[in-house]
């Protein structure tokens, strides 16, 4: 009468940090995995009136239809979409549960780059599937092709992929995308590309879409919550060139929510056809703030991929990062997540996020950090 | 490189009839299964101030704690709850796919009635654990214990109560809760009581909760989808005792959903503090449509489970439930639910919901019903 094995298993990773430092007073919270803007307010003046003027329903389980359409335009630079090719699901969170639970019979796996976003392994162990991390790529960013292919047996049958990257901020290169899509493609495999930070791109960086060589492969995931800062609306999507598959992924979409919510599909609308600007306004102070990581790092000698997209750095610490992280938050008050959780290559790195606090408060975390190894 | 087994042989069941019913004209729909209600006036207009004053951030994955503990009084009357009894999630059905997922073992099996609400097979496939349906009464309303005992076999661990219930509008008396609830507990069971309709109720019924007598092995599920009108924001809840159940199945809900979406459970809050008149009105509303149901029925000398709760009644039209449907809306357009997907003892039943149809649709719904019966 106990809980599912591989659910007791899997583990809440980061949240030590964050309950400990939720608990304490004058913390610099490096450790929040949220843009701290605002829902825009076009978004927010437009459901204010719709609350009070619409019939709060369930919708269709694969979403709203208009919303399905936008979200297939909002895509359709990278590959050719129809709103049939869509499903709106309960955050990229959500979209990947129906793909991982839908797709994977009890013995398949998905390979993943190690380090990964830490929520990938819950999501895996919660799926009757598998999970395989192999580092993807060398200290000069060429593709581990044969360590990739290594991991890859009869029983794998999903690569993905994460760019802009969540913990590292790494924007995987036209040459990365291909390398890995055509593993993907000589060994059968369908592609997850989780692009859920697809906007927040910094230097001269360019995203690039697994979709746009590896269409009919490709399974686009993708969210409001970090472009637009909606996280609580709760509003992602899967999209993917296979009708057919989208529509089996409802069945996964219905039994675990029976639809995503009418107001969170409502304001996707508003923000997908509104809100581009405001997009682009926070994408200029994120890269000032990852410019001022930057900077901090090299004062600090910790090497890290260089963030090029997301609300990330990953530096190495060279210290076991839970005790790394449990000490500076004991004795500087500044959270960071320990990179363990992110896999085994990341034991001695943390992520340090810049999407939730201002650049005063990123230069005195990082006076703190400074005294902290100094 | 295809869908998982389960799923695809998994079916949407009812959406033939929907789908097909939304397409004609002149339709009178008594297959939707969502009040007809607003959501309650006074949450519409908090709601509308909260989401131009706060910021729409994730929750707590297992909610928020303030409404967490509303929802913990609100079933207190049921078993002694705190907050920390209670998880928020992405409605009723979530609660349900969170317990499936998270304790089911693939080999493992939840027992439910027969008939019951379609959906559950749905997220039974969904889940890594198998499902097995048994008429939990006679037709004198007695609980078959020899039966159901019978399909409880050493890899059982769940059986299910749905009272009200869906899509019979029975509701479980003492006596039958108590028979049914022991047969868990001398089977090491533990007891998931889908309560959904705990709220309307007619006649002199009375909601009996298996938490009153099993409160160690019992979850509860709830919703404010069909209490309070509230469907579209998608807030329901699993209650326990077991504090530490409740922290495990928090992993799965973040795995497929992050956390409740922010503004749902702000709407829940108000609601839940506030609209028990509104909640109230709506009750009589279907007290007596529902006495307008059973009418029709009479005259018509269809048989059938007294409706005392829910929203539905589910009558034995004497035909394949499927063609009774389908010529139904061919010929009268009136669209029922065949009960055939409810369960192998419903294949002569039609589920007819009189909670999102007006008084006036209702005799017009059974005006045309006897003409194509007679």
């Amino acid at each position: 009468m106990g809980i599912r094995e591989s659910v007791r298993e899997a583990e809440f990773s980061i949240r030590d940090i964050s309950e400990k430092a939720s608990r304490m007073e004058d913390v610099v919270r490096l450790d929040i995995g949220q843009p701290d803007f605002e829902t825009p307010g076009e978004v927010k003046e437009a459901v204010s009136d719709q609350v009070e003027e619409e019939h709060v329903t369930y919708t269709s389980l694969w979403g709203m239809p208009e919303l399905r359409e936008e979200a297939a335009d909002y895509e359709s630079w990278k590959v050719g979409l129809e709103g049939e090719n869509v499903m709106v699901t309960t955050g990229g969170i959500g979209a990947l549960h129906c793909i991982l639970t839908g797709l994977l019979e009890n013995r398949e796996k998905a390979v993943m780059n190690d380090p990964a976003w830490m929520p990938y392994s819950l999501i895996g162990k919660v799926s009757p599937g598998t999970f395989e991390q192999v580092p993807y790529f060398d200290g000069d960013g060429n593709v581990r092709i044969s360590a990739v292919e290594d991991t890859i047996d009869s029983d794998t049958e999903l690569l993905l992929l994460n760019s802009p990257e969540n913990p590292t901020g790494r924007v995987y290169t036209e040459d990365q995308v291909k390398a890995l899509g055509e593993l993907a493609e000589e060994n059968g495999l369908r592609i997850v590309s989780d692009e859920v930070y697809d906007h927040l791109l910094y230097g001269d960086a360019e995203h690039v879409s697994a979709a746009e060589f590896f269409p009919e492969r490709t399974m686009i995931v993708n969210s409001m919550s970090k472009n637009f800062a909606m996280t609580g609306w709760r509003i992602g999507w899967v999209a993917s060139r296979d009708e057919e598959l989208i529509h089996e992924l409802g069945k996964v979409n219905r039994a675990s929510t029976a639809c995503p919510n009418y107001l969170g599909q409502k304001a996707a609308l508003t923000a997908l056809r509104q809100s581009t600007g405001y997009v682009e306004r926070m994408r200029e102070e994120f890269e000032e703030r990852r410019d001022l990581v930057l900077q901090h790092l090299e004062e600090l000698g910790w090497n890290a991929v260089e963030p090029r997209g997301a609300i990330y750095a990953f530096p190495d610490v060279e210290r076991d990062s839970w005790d790394f992280a449990h000490e500076l938050l004991d004795e500087e008050r500044v959270a960071v997540v320990p990179g363990a959780a992110a896999g085994d290559s990341a034991q001695t790195n943390v992520r340090i996020c810049f999407g939730s606090a201002t650049k005063e408060e990123i230069d005195e975390g990082f006076e703190r950090m400074k005294r902290f190894v100094g």
